[in-house]
């Protein structure tokens, strides 16, 4: 495919203008209308892929809302879903039955869009690769019946570009003004497409500006199609200054990321998102650091630990306190806590396979338990100064990881958590006795155990007391539940609570799904793990050999002696050896936990179903064969 | 029925006792055989009951294991059942699909045969039957070969009785010397009875004396068969000035028992357990003293707020402490809590259905919420002198409430419960408002809010901190879960929790199941209730109108302000107005909650299912009709 072609027609800053304005106006010359759906036809008839966007982008009318209609079509449309071509780098619509035979490439273009933030530019194009279609038809209609039919917007190209210098780009930075960004040394103008950009209103971080520096961080779009489609919006081309001044040398942000085993199971390499191989944490009450799954939201800071400080500020406090790694190794008593963390996402396969959602493709394995050591919060709080009375409610924390725009990662917990003596809160500055690893937050990490993952923030730069919950966007639109019920046009963020604790959890690692076991031994061995947030100890497994008929219960294996009561943080290991069945050469293996509060995991995943697959703990189920003797 | 027949033989005292020893010996008199046989016809005939009970009592040799298989037989074999005859006060057993159709005295008798310490003579009576119909059928066999069967224990009667005084009976307390009981002016040997009493050795408590004492006690031994099955082991009388002077006036323990609403569906009667009507409950927020369920383990006491004492002692406390009500009324700043309780059987009956359990047969209502006024339990503590450091963990409570060998009701709560600031443990006096009800607890009673029903200690007399649990059967051999593996054979008391913090728990309160419903006004309205365990908040309540194929949102309503995180201790009223579905005259209403830990409550009743029949928490469903237009 011609990058070069589908840049597609050219129309001058004006006429751009007047259509963002709502001026329908008939195409002027008929010739140029033929060329465009001659050329329209040629790239279908080549890949059937992305073609005619510019009329699309005009066509399209009032396109705010298409971010929601995409997202609502491909949650809604199993069926249907975009295939990403092995060997023209496009995408194009295909059936299929449920989702179930996902193309593993789409697989992961679907992981890497859900990415950071979660949400990428190319959802915009899938869903105008969609409208295409019908509108191909209709221009096709058109075309038959002599090439009279009225276009909203104009889509004539008119020779060359103008030229901008930088400082007229950084003049359109909103709506009103029009939205300009530069990449290389052209000028778009994405005004129409900031309603369609899955990242939501992110883009406005790049306004008058580079595109370079957001697309080193969120990879996913250095694409073929993203370019092209970014093609479309072209208005101008840099002044010959400008042009030699360049952005800025753009350096990946990912590149000093540090080296990481092969073995992990990447399902985003930027951000760098892997889990494990599942054998390997039933293998190990305490992960191994290597092992330990990694999720990681942005690229991971380079963080000297002699400039080091952790900042600490807020509500209740007399003044704002600087801290080094220092002092914090030698100011406090070091403490060490055993505790799994797991991704809120851990499981969102099961999730994918009754209705597609957004997140990355965890299988069982965002989940891991290391033994933590650091100081406690609540220590660290008080030596600050902290004291009751006030309105404070919560503790957020500030990573040192930071976007482009210089917004940290960050999240809060409640108060509660944080002062209780039983809460166990540290800021680690070691992992199973070394040293925090970069990947997991070097120099020093919160650890909040019994809660979920992305309440544990890496890299913590900053602590602040506060009336309020952190702000983030990850504290407020995202790590929810959600009815099943509830798609993104419904969505109300603020009507869920942020997930803190998690509910009881447990997956088998061993066998793993599709399994050919061998009748050797008599025995078949089940091992998995069981965990529970807020310190509920996990008190039994119920495993079952028959799908859920008959159950028997499994072994449970823990590293450390009994926990006091509501200080449960570390997961069970657990194990089950039960005779082959006498009959029948295939094993329906099911698996769920029970805690101490006596929760246990519901049945079955749709109706636990949530538009971002995030509390996936229904039971954990597994078909492998016998070989037959 | 004729009573004095289903005495059977009797025999010689001393016949019995070789019998203990296990001497077999054949048969002495023919006639005697056809006659016991001809007896054993006659009733079968009559009603198919109580019959041949004591050729089963010598047949059944190492009997002390019967009372487990009785237990297994009644939870593996629900097609085959008891039921109590309405006109003939007798017991038959019948088949039946799924113990669905389970005559309603039957039911009631189960109720109550679980009430108290839970289980009563009468499950050995109905084990005895089952094991009856075997062995009729190899006597009637072993009849037809011409009499000649070999019987391990005789039956033949010898005349008049031995006569004893009450001093003698004293001296048989005791399986080496032989256990005797006496009821009325008879003395009875039940040595052989005691491994098979499905109270458990808590019949040993009777050993050497009345039994009069106990079963006014446990009322549900006061029925025609107890008293033939009694009979069997008859081995003298009193001597006439023993009869003159009687067992002592057995008054009727409950017959102060206070009065109650009659609108109260009943379980048991003696001990009271009953629960409200289910729409009463999603009516009021707060429910009304007279309807808030009642669950008594003993008879109501009979307390004198005047001569009432609370005694506090144990671990951490420099002495104990007496307070008299007066004094927690003035010394102690009231506080006042809204606290939802739920006994751990609620919703029993759901899995009765799936397979027989023991307990009381609870629908949907043993739950209720008040508010709750009296002192902080830690601050009691506090003003007692407790102090931390030792090897306290728990708190115990004891009732004022005792079975006539004086042990009284008792629970324990974890100590971190007891004392957090956060935990609102009350020792409550008032109720709604009013004066604590005798049957919630008068004059005081503890309110552990979040946690199961059990261990909110009524007619509260002692506080013990303590290293160790309360030893009561309550927390040490009832009230806890195990898999749906778990048989009366197999069960381990010791394997699981206590249960403390229930799980998350909703169900449907209106319509009911089976309800006809008017399709006028275009709407359905749907209500119900929502609570979980451990202050944890609910924050979704999903409702299906399709069996569980799709779900709509209720709204949720509490009577509150938005409680502190971790102090949701009242429940949420729910509701949800749909519109009646267009096609179907059938609705499959369905719902299910979620707290803010995110639990979810399991989908179906079988893989929660326990011997105990707690801890019932799956999808509440109730179907109902649509009348045709």
């Amino acid at each position: 495919m011609r990058s070069s072609e589908l840049r597609g027609p050219e129309i001058s800053r004006a006429e751009k203008r007047s259509a963002r304005q709502g001026q329908a106006y008939k195409i002027q010359t008929f010739p140029i209308v033929a060329s465009f759906l001659n050329d329209i036809a040629e790239r279908k008839s080549s890949n059937g892929t992305v073609a005619g966007m510019l009329f699309l982008k005009h066509a399209l009318g009032p396109a705010r809302r298409c971010l929601y209609r995409t997202q609502r079509l491909l949650v809604r449309t199993p069926l249907f879903y975009p295939q990403v071509c092995a060997d023209k780098g496009c995408v194009r619509w295909q059936s299929g039955e449920g989702g179930r035979d996902w193309n593993p490439r789409w697989q992961h273009m679907v992981a890497g869009l859900a990415a950071g933030t979660g949400m990428v530019l190319a959802f915009g194009l899938y869903h105008r690769q969609e409208e295409q279609a019908a509108s191909e038809e209709q221009l096709a209609d058109s075309a038959g019946r002599g090439g009279e039919a009225v276009f909203p917007e104009t889509a004539a190209p008119v020779g060359a570009y103008p030229i901008f210098t930088r400082e007229e780009v950084t003049k359109h930075r909103t709506l009103q003004d029009g939205v300009w960004v530069t990449f290389g040394d052209s000028v778009y103008d994405i005004t129409d497409f900031v309603g369609l950009h899955p990242g939501g209103s992110k883009i406005m971080l790049a306004a008058g500006g580079a595109l370079e520096p957001f697309w080193a961080m969120y990879a996913v779009h250095n694409q073929q199609h993203v370019l092209e489609l970014l093609g479309e919006y072209k208005v101008g081309e840099l002044s010959s200054e400008d042009k030699k001044k360049g952005s800025g040398a753009i350096s990946d942000p990912y590149a000093s990321d540090p080296p990481r085993h092969p073995a992990l199971k990447i399902n985003s390499l930027k951000p760098f998102n892997a889990e494990p191989p599942s054998e390997i944490l039933s293998e190990n009450f305490l992960t191994p650091n290597a092992f330990f799954f990694k999720r990681n939201h942005l690229p991971v800071p380079e963080v000297d630990p002699e400039r080091y400080r952790l900042e600490i500020s807020g509500e209740g406090l007399p003044k704002a306190v600087s801290l080094t790694l220092e002092d914090l190794k030698t100011k406090f008593p070091k403490h060490t806590v055993t505790a799994t963390l797991q991704c809120a996402g851990n499981r969102r396969s099961e999730m994918n396979k009754i209705k597609q959602v957004k997140g990355l493709d965890w299988g069982i394995a965002a989940i891991s338990n290391a033994q933590w050591g650091g100081v406690r919060l609540r220590e660290v709080l008080e030596h600050a100064g902290y004291r009751h009375g006030g309105a404070a409610q919560h503790v957020q924390f500030e990573g040192l990881d930071k976007d482009v725009s210089g917004t940290p990662y960050g999240a809060s917990i409640p108060l509660r958590k944080a002062l209780s003596d039983d809460g166990d809160v540290l800021l680690a500055y070691e992992m199973n006795g070394e040293e925090l690893p970069r990947d997991h937050g070097f120099p020093l990490r919160a650890v909040v155990p019994g809660t979920v993952g992305a309440r544990n923030v890496k890299w913590l730069g900053k602590i602040i007391v506060s009336a309020e919950e952190s702000k983030s966007h990850w504290q407020q639109n995202d790590y929810k539940g959600f009815s099943p019920s509830v798609d993104w046009d419904t969505v109300d963020f603020k009507s869920a609570p942020a997930i803190q604790e998690l509910p009881i959890q447990s997956a088998i690692t061993e066998p793993r799904d599709g399994a050919l076991l061998e009748r050797s031994g008599e025995q078949v061995t089940v091992r998995g793990y069981a965990w529970s947030g807020g310190g509920r100890e996990v008190v039994r497994v119920d495993v079952s050999l028959d799908g859920g008929k008959t159950w028997q219960v499994a072994t449970l294996r823990s590293g450390e002696d009994a926990p006091p009561l509501g200080q449960a943080w570390a997961w069970k290991l657990w194990e089950l050896s039960a005779p082959f069945p006498p009959e029948g050469e295939q094993l329906d293996i099911v698996c769920k936990a029970v805690d101490n509060s006596y929760n246990m995991q519901p049945d079955s995943v749709a109706p636990i179903w949530n538009l971002r697959g995030v509390l996936s703990n229904a039971w954990h189920r597994v078909r492998v064969s016998v070989k037959k003797d």
